[in-house]
C-alpha cells in the first residue's frame, strides 16, 4: 500500500539500512523471525505525532530516538529484553530528503545503543503533519513480566532516576523557562528507558509501570490495578538539580515524559533493591508507599498538609 | 504517552472489548503472550491515512476492517496464520464517538471472522486527518514462509481472485463509474485476503506475495527478487462481470488494492495447486509466466502485441 511516487528510492536509501536479519531486506510482505526459545513475547505500539508529541522543528534524529525510546521504555517497565520493531511513517510529500536521512540516523545510533533492528513497516503520504507509530518486540522469562497489578499494602512507592525534568524540558524547549545548561531540553527530547532496572526487579518488586503520564496519574494506575490506596511525600520526590531550581513541583510530579520506572517494592527487599540499582547504576528513591484505602493517590508535604488534587489532575499550587 | 482528555474512557468504551487474554486488559504498559511453540513469527505493519487510503466519509466500520485485511493479506502472501495486531489510532478531538464505535464494530466482526484479537496500541489526537497504523502478527512452520524471491525460468504466473476491482471500486466509491450492483464499492472497501489459498500453497509455489500496489508493479517485485523476466497475457487475467463491463483494462493491471495473491508455480506443481485452490475455495488463473531474462515484466494482447509501459506504470491505453 504504497503511495509516495518514490516511496521504494525513500525506503532503500534511509530505512533499508536499518533493518535486520528477519526483516528480509524489508523487500517481502512480512518479517520473519524465530522467537527466543522458551521465553514469553512483550509487544507494545506507541504512535507521536509532529505538533501533539514532539515540535516540529525539533532535530529529526532526536524525534526517531524519542520514539524508539518510548517504545523501550514501556518494555523497560514490564522487565523485558528488547528484540526489534515496525514502524509506519506518514509525512507530507513536502518532507525534505533531509528529515528523513536524519530521523534514520537517530534510528541508527539507538539502534547500536539497544542492539535491535528493523523489522517491517510502511511508508505513506499524508495532508496533515508528520504522524509516526512504533511497535516494539521484546521478551521475557515466563511469568516473569512486572506488571502493574500487585502491589500489596505496606509495600513503599520507589521510583528511578529523577522526576519533572521531562515536563520543564517541554517548556525549556520552547524557551519559556531558562535551561542555563540545556539539560532539562534533552530529558524532554531524549528518553532514557530503563531496561537494565527493569530486567534487574523481577521477583523484588510487586508491581511496576513507567511514568509516561505523569508521577500521580501513573501512581493511581497502580492502586486501581492493585486495589489499594497510596501516599506520595512530596518533599522525597527525587529532582535533578536543574528542576530544583525551576521550583515549580506541581508541574514535576504532574507533567509527563520522565519515562523512569515506578515500583512497588516490599520493605523485605529493600536491600535486593538496593544491589540491583546499584549492579544496573540506576539510583532508586523510596517516595511513599502503599496502604489498604480506597484507589486513590494522596500527596503529603513535608508538614504533612495534604496538596489538594483536582480531577483527573492538580489544582495549581507552589 | 495519552493526550486525549478522555482517552482513558475512550478506550475502555470501544477498544477494551477487543482485547484478547494476552493484552492485560490494555491496562499494562504492553502485552504479553507465549509465541507458538516451534513455529517462526511473522510481522508486518501497514498505515492508512484518511483522504489517501480510504475516503472520510467511508463507513467506520470499513475502515477498521479494511485496515485490518490489508495487513491480513501480508500474513497471506507469507503463508501465515494470524495471531493478533496492535493498533495506533490519531484523530482529530473533534471525531464523533460514533466514528470510534462504528470502527471498533467493524474490527470486531473481523475479529470473530479471523479469529484474532487485539493485543495493544495506542490512542492520540492530532490536528490533521485520521491516521491509522496496524502491527500483525502471525507463525509460520519454520521455514515454510512464502517469499518473494524464488521464482523460476518456466515457472508459471498465477493469481487468485479476480483482479481489477479494488482500482475500479475506488472510482465507483467516488461516484466516477457505473457500479450497478455495488461490488466495485465493496471490493475496494473490503478486500478478501486469501490467508486459507497462502497457507496451502507452502511446498508448491516457488515465489509469492499479495497484489496491493497493482499487478504490474507487484509481478516486477517478483522478476527483481527472483533476477528474471516475467511476462503477462493481459487476456489471460481473470476479470469480474463489473470489471469487464467498466472496460477499464489498463487500470485493471496497474491499479492496486487488489489484495490477490500472485504465485510462481512450476508445471509439475499444477495438480497440487489445482487441489489447494479446491480445497480452499479459492479460484487461481494462470495469467503468464517467467523465463531468463532481465528482471522486467512485458505484457502481451491476444495477438501478441506487446503493450506500452511507462516508467514505472502505465502509458494509457485501452
Amino acid at each position: 500500500m504504497s503511495d509516495l511516487p518514490a516511496e521504494f528510492a525513500l525506503i532503500a536509501r534511509h530505512f533499508l539500512p536499518l533493518a535486520g536479519p528477519g526483516a528480509l531486506f524489508l523487500a517481502d510482505d512480512a518479517a520473519v523471525f524465530a522467537p527466543p526459545n522458551g521465553r514469553d513475547l512483550v509487544v507494545a505500539a506507541d504512535a507521536m505525532v509532529a505538533g501533539i508529541h514532539f515540535l516540529p522543528d525539533d532535530p529529526p534524529d532526536l524525534v526517531g530516538r524519542k520514539l524508539l525510546r518510548t517504545n523501550l521504555s514501556d518494555l523497560a517497565a514490564m522487565g523485558a529484553t528488547p528484540l526489534g520493531y515496525l514502524m509506519t511513517v506518514s509525512a507530507p510529500r513536502a518532507t525534505p530528503d533531509a528529515w528523513f536521512a536524519g530521523f534514520a540516523a537517530g534510528l541508527a545510533a539507538d539502534q547500536a545503543e539497544y542492539a535491535i533492528s528493523l523489522l517491517g513497516g510502511d511508508t505513506t503520504s499524508t495532508p496533515g503533519p508528520i504522524s509516526l507509530s512504533l511497535t516494539i518486540l521484546g521478551h521475557v522469562a515466563p511469568g516473569r513480566a512486572l506488571r502493574r497489578a500487585g502491589a500489596r499494602d505496606g509495600d513503599g512507592l520507589w521510583v528511578s532516576g529523577s522526576i519533572g525534568d521531562g515536563a520543564l524540558g517541554l517548556l525549556a524547549a520552547r524557551g519559556e523557562i531558562a535551561d542555563p545548561n540545556g539539560t532539562l531540553a534533552d530529558r524532554y527530547r531524549l528518553p532514557r528507558p530503563r531496561l537494565a532496572l527493569g530486567q534487574a526487579v523481577a521477583g523484588i518488586a510487586h508491581a511496576g509501570m513507567d511514568v509516561s503520564d505523569g508521577l500521580v496519574q501513573d501512581t493511581g494506575h497502580l492502586c486501581r490495578a492493585g486495589g489499594l490506596g497510596a501516599v506520595i511525600e512530596a518533599d522525597s520526590v527525587p529532582l535533578s538539580p536543574a528542576a530544583r531550581a525551576a521550583g515549580r513541583l506541581a508541574l514535576c510530579l504532574t507533567g509527563g515524559d520522565d519515562y523512569e520506572l515506578l515500583l512497588a517494592v516490599p520493605p523485605a527487599a529493600e536491600p535486593a533493591l538496593a544491589e540491583a540499582a546499584a549492579r544496573t547504576g540506576t539510583p532508586v528513591t523510596r517516595i511513599g508507599g502503599f496502604r489498604a484505602d480506597a484507589p486513590r493517590v494522596t500527596v503529603r508535604a513535608a508538614d504533612g498538609t495534604v496538596l489538594p488534587l483536582a480531577t483527573g489532575g492538580w489544582s495549581h499550587f507552589g
